[in-house]
Formats: C-alpha cells, sequence, structure tokens
C-alpha cells in the first residue's frame, strides 16, 4: 500500500496552524443576535412566576424565551430519553440550568437583560448522592430517581461463589468529572422559510438534524446542521445539546442567534457520569476465575442524557476481558440535582475497568500471584465469546500485554526506594470495551476533470485526524496522491448520511464508506480504461493517478475528457455501510471490541503523598493504522486525558451548588503532569472489521490509567486507595491510615 | 405525470418574498476587509508610473493591488480569448478599468485610499468605432483590432443573385447596450491555506473555478466557487468578471475581500456587443429565396470576453428559419476603447434578427407580399438540415408562427388611424437560434430516511426558477411531493459538476442530470421493494412516496430502514449528461434550435414619434413547459427586456467617455412601457431532447421584439427605420424625411 499505513502530514494542519480554520464562533451572520442564558442560582425548585417584561423592555434586546414561548414545539428533547426541558418548564433541576435565554443585538446587552428577569423560585430540597437519591424519602428529581437499570447474567453465581477458594468483594469509587474542552459549546442557529440552518460544535450533525426536526416538526431536508472544525469534544458534544435552545430563540427572535457558552456554563451543560461499583469475584486457589457479580451505580444527573447508554455500557464491560463460568450484573443510573451526565470518551469504560482491575491485583496479592499471570490464566482468547450472545473477540489480548509489560520489564522489575521517604512501583491494566459504535455512514467521492478528488463525509473533524484518514484512505483506493484528495465534512445539507463521530467508529465504519465510494470511482475509471484500451478489465491497473494497461497509461483527467469529451464533467462514487455490509463483518454486535491496556511506573513521596508517573507504556490494538502518527497521537491524548480524573480531576457539589466550575479550581492534566516517558505500542493484527483490517481507537488509551497508577502505588507502599482521584492528601491519608495499622 | 407540467409555485418564492434569501453581498466573513476600485480617466493610454505608496500608508489599508502585484500567477483571463489583465498592466483600454485595487478596514477608507493612488498615464488616442477601427490608420487596442472572424457559405451566392429575380441590400445597427441588473457584480474571496473560496454572483460557477485554478496553479478541488441567489444575470455574470481581481487582492491582503461594484462600474464591466449588418438577399418574383450574403460587424470592446463566440454565433442566426440554396456569411468581432462586450440573453441573436427580419418585410412590402405569405413560403420545415452539417429542425415553425399571428388577428387586419395624428399597424418576426449549450451536466440525488429528498445540483438560480424545475424533475421521477424536495445548489465544494447557467440550458440538461440521479435512487427503492415483497420488479409501481405491490404499499422510509436496519442512512442517485447521453439525442451541435417569433400591435404619435406597444405575442417552442408559468414568465420577462433595446437603450459614447452609465441617463423599461396586451403561447409538441420532450426557453423570446416593433411601425406609418432603439426621436425624424420625400 502507498498510502495507508504511512504517517501522512494532517491535512488539516497548515488550516491550524496559519489560523484560517474555522470555528463555529466565527460564523457572523447579517443582523445575528447574540444569547446569554438566565442560570438558576438553585440547584432545586419549583418556579412560580418569570417576569421577562423589564428584560424586553430594554433596548437592543430582541426575545427572551423561557418555557412559556416553546409553543406548537416539542418541549422536550434526549438522546434516549426526551426528559430535558429546552429551557426550564415548572421546575429547574440543578444550579445553573436555563430558566430563560436573551438574544440582544450584543453581549453586553444581553447580559444586562439577563439581570433584568425576574424569576420567583419555591425552593426544594436537592439530592446530590446516588445513593441518597434512591431512599424511599430522598426528594425526587423525576417523578422517580431511578433512570435506567440494566440486568444480565450467565451460569449460576450463587454456585459458583460456593465452588471457588476464595471470593473477594470491594467497593470502588469514581469521580464526576468534566471534559474540559478548548473550545466550549457555540452555537448559531437560523430559523427562516427555508426551514433550519444551525452551525454548531456538534459531534454528531446527523443526530442533531434528526432532533430538530422532530422538535420543530420539520422533514429532514429542511434542517441543516453545518459543522466548522471542533475544538475538541471527547463526548461532550455528542447528541444535541445547546442547539434546540438556540434554535428556539433564533425563531422567537426572528433572526439568526448566535450562542457561545463560557467554561463555567459548559462545565453545567454535561459531565462524565460519577460510579460506585461493588464487585464479588470467586476465584480457585490457582487463580482461575469461577464467578463474579457486579452492583454498580452511576450518576447521571439532572437529566438522563446518554445516561441509559452508559448504565448498559458500565454494565457490559464489568466482567473485563476474562473468562467466567458464572455471571451476574446489576447496574443504575440514577437522577440527582447535578450536572446532567452524558457521553464521555469510552463510556462507562474507565469507571468499570477502575474496580476491575484494581481488584485484579488485589485478588494476585491475596493469592501470592504475579498480577500479570493472573491475567494471562484468565484472559479471554481470539475466537472466544466473551460476552454471551456477543461477537466473539478477535484480538490477541495476551500478546499485547506480554508487549506493553514487557516494555517495562516488568518479570524482573522490582519494587524500590530510590531516596529515602520515596518509593517505586509498577502496576497494570488491561480492558476491551464494546464499542457502541452503529454501523451506519454514507460516502460520496467525487474524481474531478483534473484527476483531483473530493471526499464528501459526515465525520466531524474535532482534532482527531479523520479528514486525514479518510483522504489516506480515498487516495488508496484510487491510486493517487493524497496531496490530490480534499475532503469536505460536516453540513448535513450537502454530505451523505453519518451516524455519529463518537464510539471510535469513525475510521472503521465512515473508513468502510469512503473505501466503497473510492471503490465505486475507481470501477468507472476502469470502465473508460477498458474502452480505451479496447482491453479486458482483467489486464488494467490503477497507480498514479493513471489506469495502465502493460505500458501503455492513461491519465484520470483523460479518462474523465473520454466520458464528457474534454467538457468539464466528473466521476461520482457513493459508499454505502450498514450492518448488512458486503464484508459481512458487522453484522454482529459489538462492530469491534476495543482494546486497551497500560502499565506505569510510579514515584510515591511518603510525606507528602505525591505521586509521580515515572513511565506510562499504552497498548492500542488498531488492527491496522491507517496513520501511526495520528494512532498514537490518540492514545496519548487519552491516556494523557485519564490522568485528570486519576490524579486530580473531581467536581465538587455542596448543598447543590458546583464549587469548582473553573480551571483555576478544575485542574485538568498539564505538560507538567505527563510522564517522563510515554511509549504507545500499536497492535496490529489486521483483525478489525474496517478498512484494511482496522478497527476503532481512541478510547481504549483512557481506561487503564486510573488502575494501572493506583496498582502501582500498591506495589512500590503496599497501599490501596479504592477513591479516585488519587490527589496527595488522599495518598498521604491512605499512606498514614496504613503506618496505624501496621503499628 | 403529477408533477412536471403544472405550475408549481416556486420553492424560493417563500424565501425570497420574506428577506431570508441570501445574496453575495451579505456574505460577511470575520477579518473581511472592503474593496474599491482604481478606475482609469482615461479610455486608452499608457501606464507610465503607478505610485501607491500614499494609499498604502493610509491607516486602515490592507493593500493595494496593482499589476506589479500579480506575480507568481497569470496574469490575464477571458472565456476564449485570456486578454484581460485581472488589473491593468502598462496600458489602459477603456475609460474604467481598473489600474489598481484597495482593500481596506471599510468602504470609506478604501475610497479615500483610490484618492492617493497616483497613476502617471501617456494619453493615447481611442478608438470607440468598429469600422474605424478596422482602418489601416486607427489607433491600436490590441496589436490587432480584430478580435475574430468567422466565415462559411454553401452553394453559390453570386450564382444565386443572378439567376434571382430580385435582390435586396439593406444595412441595419444595432446599438450598445447594457444588461441592467438588480444586483450588480459582487464577490467576496478568501485565500488561504485551503485555498481559494469564493462567493459570487457567477452565473457559471463551475468555469470559474476551472479559471480560477487555472490563474492561481491550484488543482479543482482546492477552489470552491459558492453562488448564492443572484439578483438578475442575463449573461452579465456569464464566466469570470470581477472574481480574479478580488482573489488576486484577497491574496495580497491576506484576509478576506468583499467588492461590490457601483452600478457605474457594472456598466464598465461588461455590456451587448453593438453590430453592424448588410444583408443581400436574392428572391424570385414568388417570394422564393435563392440566396443570402450577409457582412457583419460586432463591437467586442477593449477586450474578447465572449466576442469570439458572438462573433460565430451571429454569422449562424443571419440565414433565420428560412430556406436559402445559396449563403455566404462573414462577420468580424471588432476590438474598440470602450467597455468589454460579452453574453447577453441570446448572443448575436437579436443583432442577426433586427437586421434579417427587418428586411423580411422590406422584400414582402416590395414583392407586393403579406409578410406573414412571405415567411411562410421560405421557412424550414421540421426535419431540415437548416444549417448545413447541422441538427436538422425540431420545430415546427409554421404551426408557431401561424398561432402567433393569428391571436393578433393578422390575416383580417388593416392598418388604421384611430385618432387624427396617430396610426396603428402589427409586424412580426420569426427566429432560430443554435443554443450554444454544452452538454456536460452531472446531478446527485440524495432520499433520506424520512423520505424527503435534497438534490444537488451546479444550476445557479438567478430568478429563472430552476430550483423549482428541478424539484418537480425530481418529484415526478421519484413519485413523491414537490414539498418534499430540496434543491441545494451551486457550491463547486459540494455539488456535482455543472458546465454553466445559460444558453437556455438548464432544464434540458441538468434536468436530464436531475433525472438521471432520481431514477438511480428509484431503482434502489425497486430493489429494495423486490426484497420486501419477494416479487418482481416488474410488478411494483412508484407513487405517492411508496412502492406499490398490487394493493400492499411500503413508504420510502420503511424502504430506507430496511437497507439500513431503521438506523438512518440515505439513497444516493447520481446522473451524467454528455453528448453521449443514452438517449441518443444529444450528439449533434446544437443540443436544440430555440425558437423565438413575435408579433406587435404598435400606435405611432406622428406628431411626436412616440411608439406605443399596444399589443404583443409571444411564440416560444418549449418542446414541453415543466412549469407553465415559469415559461411564461421566462418568455414575458425576454420581450420585456427587449423592449429596451428596442425603444430607448443605448450606451453612448463620446471621446471614449461613456456619458450615461447610470438609471438616470440610461433607460431600461418600466412598467410604464409594457404593452396594454402581452401574451404567451407556449408551443409543446414534445419534439425537445430534454426531459419529458423539454427544450430551451428563456432567450428566444428577446430576439424578435425590435423588428416586430419597426415592421409594425413601418405597417401603420410606411417609414423604415434600419437603427435601433426606435426613440420617438429617430422615429419623428424618419417620419419627417419620408414627408418630405413624399412632397
Amino acid at each position: 500500500m502507498q498510502v495507508v499505513g504511512t504517517s501522512a502530514k494532517r491535512v488539516d494542519g497548515p488550516d491550524k496552524v496559519s489560523g484560517a480554520a474555522a470555528y463555529t464562533g466565527e460564523v457572523h451572520l447579517p443582523g445575528m443576535a447574540y444569547a446569554k442564558l438566565v442560570p438558576s442560582p438553585l440547584p432545586h425548585a419549583t418556579i412560580k412566576r418569570i417576569d421577562a417584561s423589564r428584560a424586553r423592555a430594554l433596548p437592543g434586546v430582541y426575545a427572551v424565551l423561557t418555557g412559556a414561548e416553546l409553543v406548537g414545539m416539542e418541549q422536550t428533547y434526549g438522546s434516549e430519553r426526551k426528559d430535558r426541558p429546552i429551557v426550564a418548564i415548572d421546575k429547574v433541576r440543578f444550579q445553573g440550568e436555563a430558566v430563560a435565554a436573551i438574544a440582544a443585538v450584543d453581549e453586553e446587552t444581553a447580559e444586562a437583560a439577563v439581570e433584568l428577569v425576574e424569576v420567583d423560585y419555591e425552593e426544594l430540597p436537592p439530592v446530590t448522592d446516588m445513593l441518597a437519591a434512591l431512599e424511599p424519602d430522598s426528594p425526587l428529581v423525576h417523578p422517580k430517581n431511578l433512570c435506567h437499570e440494566y440486568h444480565y447474567d450467565w451460569g449460576d453465581v450463587e454456585r459458583g461463589f460456593a465452588e471457588s477458594d476464595h471470593v473477594f468483594e470491594d467497593t470502588f469509587t469514581f469521580p464526576m468529572v468534566y471534559h474540559y474542552a478548548m473550545e466550549p459549546h457555540t452555537c448559531v442557529a437560523r430559523y427562516d422559510a427555508e426551514g433550519i440552518t444551525v452551525w454548531s460544535s456538534a459531534q454528531h450533525p446527523f443526530i442533531v438534524r434528526d432532533e430538530l426536526a422532530r422538535i420543530f416538526h420539520l422533514p429532514l431536508n429542511s434542517v441543516r446542521v453545518i459543522v466548522p472544525y471542533i475544538g475538541g469534544g471527547f463526548g461532550s458534544k455528542s447528541y444535541a445539546k445547546i442547539e434546540p435552545l438556540t434554535t428556539a430563540l433564533a425563531r422567537e427572535a426572528g433572526r439568526p442567534v448566535r450562542l457561545a457558552l463560557t467554561v463555567e456554563e459548559a462545565f453545567k451543560t454535561v459531565r462524565r457520569h460519577s460510579a460506585r461499583a461493588t464487585i464479588k469475584t470467586g476465584v480457585m486457589a490457582d487463580g482461575t476465575f469461577v464467578a463474579r457479580e457486579c452492583l454498580a451505580y452511576v450518576d447521571t444527573g439532572a437529566y438522563a442524557d446518554n445516561g441509559v447508554r452508559v448504565t448498559q455500557r458500565i454494565g457490559d464491560r464489568m466482567p473485563g476481558p476474562y473468562r467466567f463460568p458464572h455471571m451476574k450484573v446489576d447496574t443504575y443510573g440514577v437522577y440527582t440535582n447535578t450536572t446532567p451526565a452524558g457521553s464521555y470518551r469510552s463510556i462507562g469504560g474507565p469507571q468499570a475497568a477502575w474496580a476491575c482491575e484494581s481488584q485484579m491485583d488485589i485478588i494476585a496479592a491475596a493469592l501470592g500471584m504475579d498480577p500479570l499471570a493472573l491475567r494471562l490464566k484468565n484472559l479471554a482468547v481470539p475466537g472466544e465469546e466473551v460476552r454471551r450472545g456477543r461477537r466473539p473477540l478477535e484480538a490477541d489480548l495476551a500478546m499485547g500485554i506480554k508487549a506493553v509489560t514487557g516494555s517495562l520489564g516488568w518479570t524482573s522489575y522490582r519494587p524500590s526506594s530510590p531516596r529515602p521517604g520515596v518509593r517505586r512501583g509498577i502496576g497494570m491494566a488491561c480492558s476491551i470495551t464494546n464499542a457502541g459504535a452503529n454501523p451506519t455512514s454514507t460516502a460520496i467521492v467525487r474524481l474531478l476533470a483534473d484527476g483531483s478528488a473530493i471526499v464528501l463525509v459526515g465525520t466531524t473533524e474535532l482534532g482527531q485526524g479523520s479528514r486525514t484518514t479518510m483522504a489516506q484512505i480515498a487516495a488508496e483506493e484510487l491510486g493517487m496522491s493524497m496531496d490530490a484528495v480534499r475532503v469536505i465534512s460536516s453540513d448535513t445539507g450537502i454530505v451523505p448520511y453519518d451516524r455519529s463521530t463518537g464510539s471510535s467508529r469513525s475510521t472503521t465504519l465512515m473508513g468502510l464508506a469512503v473505501q466503497g465510494a473510492a471503490v465505486e470511482v475507481r470501477d468507472q475509471l476502469l470502465e473508460l480504461a477498458t474502452e480505451h484500451f479496447e482491453s479486458a478489465p482483467g489486464g488494467l491497473t490503477v497507480a498514479d493517478g493513471a489506469v495502465a494497461h502493460g505500458d501503455e497509461r492513461i491519465g484520470f483527467p483523460d479518462l474523465v475528457k473520454q466520458k464528457f469529451d474534454g467538457e468539464g464533467g466528473e466521476l461520482i462514487g457513493r459508499g454505502y455501510v450498514s450492518s448488512q455490509h458486503e464484508s459481512g463483518k458487522l453484522k454482529q454486535e459489538p462492530v469491534f471490541w476495543e482494546v486497551g491496556m497500560g502499565a506505569a511506573e510510579v514515584e510515591v513521596d511518603e510525606a507528602t503523598g505525591q505521586v509521580r508517573i515515572l513511565r506510562y507504556v499504552s497498548g492500542i490494538d488498531c488492527g491496522k493504522a491507517i496513520n501511526p502518527q495520528q494512532a498514537e497521537g490518540q492514545d496519548e491524548g487519552a491516556a494523557m486525558q485519564a490522568i485528570g480524573h486519576t490524579m486530580f480531576e473531581e467536581m465538587v457539589y455542596e448543598d447543590g451548588q458546583l464549587l469548582n466550575p473553573n480551571l483555576i479550581d478544575y485542574r485538568v492534566p498539564t505538560f507538567a503532569d505527563l510522564p517522563e516517558v510515554f511509549e504507545t505500542i500499536l497492535i496490529e493484527n489486521g483483525d478489525g472489521p474496517g478498512p484494511y483490517g482496522a478497527k476503532g481507537i481512541g478510547e481504549g488509551g483512557v481506561v487503564s490509567v486510573a488502575p494501572a497508577v493506583a496498582n502501582a502505588i500498591y506495589n512500590a507502599t503496599g497501599v490501596r486507595i479504592k477513591e479516585l482521584p488519587l490527589t496527595p492528601e488522599r495518598v498521604w491519608r491512605a499512606l498514614q491510615a496504613a503506618k496505624r495499622e501496621g503499628g
């Protein structure tokens, strides 16, 4: 292969380094109004009265949107549950929820108008703890606080535990975290005779299109969602977020409206689910797993957002990549008076792995086994049905985990104390996640009269490098230079349908669509070349922008000329991907198993509890790296992001008030927090269902960091910590407690 | 048929009446600069020196573009001859030609900077008369003033004239006119790492794309030309106009640039070719035509623009729709120091018909024949090769002309004097023009998951109603409601190739492409329905957004669901049109013969020379009217526009200075100038090569007005006028001269 498998330079690089790259915030329409939100100061209250008359009277104010204005349309939205009002109606369920929105001539005027909106609240007691929310006497966020529950099992865990030599039960907690992106949510909406046009920092433009069409009772072709470059998503921009409100406000104002959230408002838009997981695992003395029972709760906040899927996914991920004759999983998604929780890079994955992979080392220690040996003994093997009734595992996990731990010199490593009061150790973790990737993607490839090409895809470019990957796939199939391929993405009016940019799906599924569309163009080129050479198609080869027949060559431009008599024209190809894809590889769900594994060496300062990650090795099974450099970049980004929830990220609530919705009080990783050595090992067995055997990556790297680091702290100090983040204070207290127990 | 053939409401209507319709002037980009041109005050001069230093030093000025800045790029452009510099280099060739362009923070600053650009000219004598320009001692606009010449003949005209009973020779002149559009030329250009993005009021976005790619040495996929709604074109926005300059200025300024011409600047951008035609026709005593010799000159102004094609086309159109055993045509396109002349609704057509159809009545009068009878005697018949080696005539001209004249009661009509000093009479004219339509068009149709559709076409909507027509064709082929079809047009980045929106080609050629793309979608629906019903495709019918099998029906949304397992998706169809089109109807040029015929009744006030058109009947052979109301609208617009050059439009030059580049001094038709009775007769014989037998219209209506009115004036007063426009003064002087001769 000429292009696929090379670390081709990013096609969006020049745009971004030159500042030419356009983001939603740079969209300016004639007559556009600027919007500001009126936030609820209370976490839980009924709205007795809203008087916006003074705000409406302020010169420069075009419109004020409250629940009362949500007429002739659907009032609520949500990815699975339509439980979130576009603006609060009758009740507010979390502090910061918008009770009204202002559209004005400029942001200053809109801000001034915010102060003039009078809202009478009747305060209700808030509930911000998910276990408390399930108590019979709890305040009710919704008619019931249980949002969703998920259960499955196989075998008979009770019998399994009875047959086990040892049974371990541990409980772990995972904090509320916010996926901080450089670009907070931004939307520009126009509502006119043509229908709705929305520019938005949305990861899934077609899902937003479908949601807006439903809310405003319009056909799909009358809603156009355009997504410029996105300044980071990580799931925070999945599904509809501020688009319904901005569009409703534009309808009310009778002019285009721009809403650009502040970082604080973004913190109050979506977050990752906090979790509490109890795992009971039965094992034989030799370490063979027998049975596991899991009980997990996730806090989905004031509205479901993606909480239904997260509740399922954390359950699906509790068994880990291991063989269990008996399994029982029960998970519950709970409403509380906090920021709604939704998608975040590997939904449910880090929460599940934090618990399971921490307990792995607890078990290994109790059995006196090496944690690697314990994992290798129980790992599912390629072709094994690792979840009953689901796609068998493709990946060779043992190979991967040996490579990852080998790179740290695992087998010969011994914990040490390089300096007094400082201890070093290593830890590891391994996970597989059933990517929720829905198989539907379509693409169009256009070969122009000069032999250059345009690829039309719905995949949004949010920094992951999708445009580059798609250009590589098209160039590879068309036998042309990547420089001659341009990717245009994410305008639902013009590019064909794509389900979403998430669940690590784009390279695998949109990649197949682009490949199919390129092949359809290539077939037309071959047909034209067959006429030209008066030969059989068999004898033709496509390379370097030409079709060759023996020593004779005819360039793509001449073939297009042949079809259109030299008068312009172009060739068009289409690619369709669904579970019925001709490859037959997409029939079973999950479309692929995403693999993530990591090993860390840490240094713990016993005096301060400060933990430093000295080395981190991440193993990523991508099947085939279309662009190795970008694959590594995805993995590094994921692992670095996970350092946040591992070491210090946590949204803190007090009496229902979010105390740290800003980057001063809420700490995200900086370069100073990175490991001194970071290594990504790409595992390429060509066993994925995507083009050239690729499978999805970019989420797997998030999953193993926290347990690998906690396991390394244990290895270094003998202290086991079951709560995140691993702040110096928490580590120091654990060390002190251990000392006291020790004597 | 359900949709085609109905006067469906315009899909762009709501947009336009609500003010939501966006035009290029409404495009505003962050950091966008505003441009002003530095016009040459002289019609002909060499540029000795340009000093822009003071302009560049003015605060708020970003860049000044002069010939010196045209580096690393092509310096000239043009549709056939690349003879027009992007800004003047070394020499200016007409008054108003841009010698420099300013990009500044706002228009006021740019205008101020214009005054600060110092240009030293060495004045050269101008030539503004095309015959003078061909004199040996004429000043030279270009190395030679002859831009292009065109010759053809058949038979032997000398022998023909010798065999004729009578030979008539007459010379006619046609003025310089400007196609005034509500929207002057406007362009916004961005030149960045992605390449070039241009928003422009361009009729032919793909031709502009190709021109910009050539000038700036970029591949076609790096140049994106986006055309919002256009406020009227009529040919004035054909090919590249201000786009190369605006793009070069954006490159120089390093930021987006907006150039919106004033009406005066638009007058100095392009105009229709003035013409002088001498026709010598030999006839037998019974009126049978024997031979014709034509000598025509067209003034293409300072640059060729589309002058090469116009020189050819006026020649092609000199024989008219009549049978001649002997024919000789010689035409010459000449450079002068005036506004460059380009495309204008039926290039060369009105100029040729003015001469030929006026002489028809001179001949008829001399022979004592009825002008209708003379025409019927000599009209070509369907299937006749009306031009040697070209597509035989499809149209039944005799049928059409009888219908048109019949509507005025031609055969029983007698000239009259309703009041003293007022005379009434009738006249007619008939023409066929070989539409220069290039056959290349492509289209994409997308059927979305809810059964609504999007049609992607390169045809620009400039008021002619193309979006409506394309929606009707797609709806017809897909058996769905037009309301469920949305047409998105004219962004070369996203819609597939279309040659141009001109030459009356869109309904015929893009219509075929849309039909083909819709059929490709329908075929996919039938294939899915065949699976669904487990039936043979034969037994299926497509109607009302569903496929029926006997009494069973399955809607389009369910068929899309079937293909994508209910998970979104869409069906995509492509349409290709070229001379190799499967219909086989596009092999020969012209793609179709455009027919235009008209008859007028006028009233002449002998005291003032004022002419009023009482009744006008226009006959339009459209083959099949996809939308009868729009077809009539096109024809009415064309005839009304032709009243301008017939009655009062003329660009007046004195010493190379254009005296009337504004709507005060240059009179265009108003409602007060319209005939009291206007009738369009649509002739639908289904004999066109387009969808449902359609052929192009919209230009034919322009052609016959001037000769029909002049012939009516002759019928009323016995006075023959051979110069346009027919101003009261010109008519009055002719009446006085006739009186003197008469007595």
